[in-house]
């Protein structure tokens, strides 16, 4: 079953630092928006498609191609996105993370982590693999405040090509100022990590994981802000085995350590072969530029879908196809 | 995977209608606690345990303990329960049932139908069987509204030895005066049944099984108020297999005609086969009795969880572990 959780961080407010939402005004929409595309196959929060400000769309619309072609059962879980979405859900009711470079990023951590893991708990015992998915604007940055918090080396990746190292750093140095915090402080304090520095996606995907028997089938889609859930994870002692499924773009950007992050965290890497080097849509085609890349558990619904049989090609094939729908061009 | 919906009838307030709850105001709390007990194996939006007036407790607890032996996934979907429950739940924000010899009981039948045919397209695909339980205070009433709207005969079952029959035909008689309804009124426009004699759950388990593919495996986990779902299926053209499974005591009921209700509308009948007589707590071994009898999904669960390869001895030996630990035996 693939799993949605749906957050927030304030982090996303700070200028130049999320490509999610074609202006600040709109990223409030954005996670609620990637759920409704993800079940209705367009947003129904707002009456536009998710972009980034250049007008590339949302990874969701991979996540839901992989859907229409595989048919797997998902369900959405919102953890502190700013809106509902419209579409069915589960709601752990959660506030949006603070931005950590100013306050306590997610003063109730550790009930975000427990009402997750009795979610966790009562969903566990499927035959199903479990891949767990996210949308949170600004994610990245509150990934790489964990994984630095809880001693994990390397640079997170970023939705742009262009991977505003310099604005992390900063925020970095204002979180370690502000709470005593730095390289590896809370080691042996996980839910610390995400409590000051973090984002409540990251305690309730680490709760929902938590609450399963462990031998369950775990595929975390994302890149650095699954590593991340996974950090905490292993620095609580969680020693199952695990999948992290992204896409190529992000397994291949060379600003940011995915595949040795993965290893080091006793991960098995998935990096989903899409290609849209020869999409006509602008849009699509500038992924292989480095736009957009991973969001949604858009790789690891490739992985699922990959899986139940689907192949790359039909499911590229398919992207373009909803996405001239969902933009409303003719071809 | 196991699914409990839990809504609401405003016919659980007429004085002698319904055994859920101790009292009149405790009736609201019902729906919820029941999802919290499965959830927690404890109440936790009210402090005491789901008793019935004369102090027998809710069903739950047989379906608590079919999870405790089995561990199956399983999930709460609200559908107008007064409260939410304390669990992590799937809110499909719909109202009440209104109290069918007074008022339209669900103006809006279509909408929650839809939206819950939207959860089970979503949910679809599953390899487990799909396993639908309901809590709805007073719900064997609209379920005899319904069943005789769309030309189903035969009486309904009740949570208590004596079913108030002269009482259901009362309301019965009312509602069709009030809406033009009669036996078979509403055959060919069976949401139009829901609408004015039914309740939200039959709405919302009737779209989320239409929503399902047509080769799921469906058990309906309930007595009469699961074949009034299916009577609504059935009248909308849904030929897929299924299983009813409720309680031996539901299907020994002479009051009601549960097997050859499950016959006409094309169900295999499970009788789950519970055996309390020789239990130590008199609220159990009332069971045997007719007191309760059902809800709460109790007799799917334990389809369920004999399915999994629990045996009959150690289910209803758990049961009665876990009646003593709620109750605060200490034996």
């Amino acid at each position: 079953m693939f799993f949605l959780f749906i957050g927030a961080s304030d982090v996303c407010k700070i200028p130049g630092i999320s490509a999610a939402g074609a202006n600040p005004a709109v990223i409030p929409f954005t996670a609620a928006a990637d759920a409704d595309v993800l079940y209705y196959g367009r947003p129904r929060v707002v009456d536009a498609v998710p972009v980034d400000p250049e007008g590339h769309p949302t990874p969701a619309l991979i996540t839901r191609a992989a859907w229409e072609m595989a048919r797997f059962p998902f369900i959405v879980v919102r953890c502190g996105s700013y809106l509902p979405p419209a579409c069915p859900h589960v709601d752990l009711k959660c506030d949006p993370g603070g931005d950590p470079s100013l306050v306590s990023a997610v003063p109730n951590a550790r009930e975000v982590f427990d009402a997750a893991c009795e979610l966790g708990r009562s969903m566990g015992g499927m035959k199903e693999p479990y891949v767990i998915g996210e949308s949170v604007p600004g994610g990245t940055t509150t990934a790489l405040m964990v994984l630095r918090s809880l001693g994990v080396e390397g640079m997170v990746s970023s939705a742009g090509p262009l991977n505003p190292i310099n604005l992390k750093e900063t925020i970095w140095q204002k979180g370690c100022s502000r709470c005593g915090g730095g390289f590896g402080a809370f080691r042996d304090d996980p839910l610390k990590a995400v409590r000051e520095m973090g984002d409540p996606m990251q305690a309730a995907v680490a709760g929902f994981v938590f609450g399963l028997p462990r031998d369950a089938r775990v595929v975390l889609a994302g890149g650095t802000q699954m590593l991340a859930v996974l950090a905490v994870l292993r620095a609580m002692g969680w020693d199952g085995k695990v999948v992290v499924a992204t896409t190529k773009y992000v397994a291949q950007d060379r600003s940011c350590a995915f595949l040795e992050m993965a290893s080091s965290l006793g991960a098995e890497p998935y990096a989903a072969p899409l290609d849209f080097s020869r999409s006509p849509h602008k849009g699509l085609a500038d992924y292989e530029k480095g736009y957009v890349k991973e969001g949604v558990g858009a790789g690891g619904a490739f992985w699922y879908a990959r899986e139940l049989g689907v192949s790359v090609e039909k499911l590229c094939g398919k992207v373009e196809e909803i996405y001239s729908l969902m933009m409303g061009f003719s071809g």
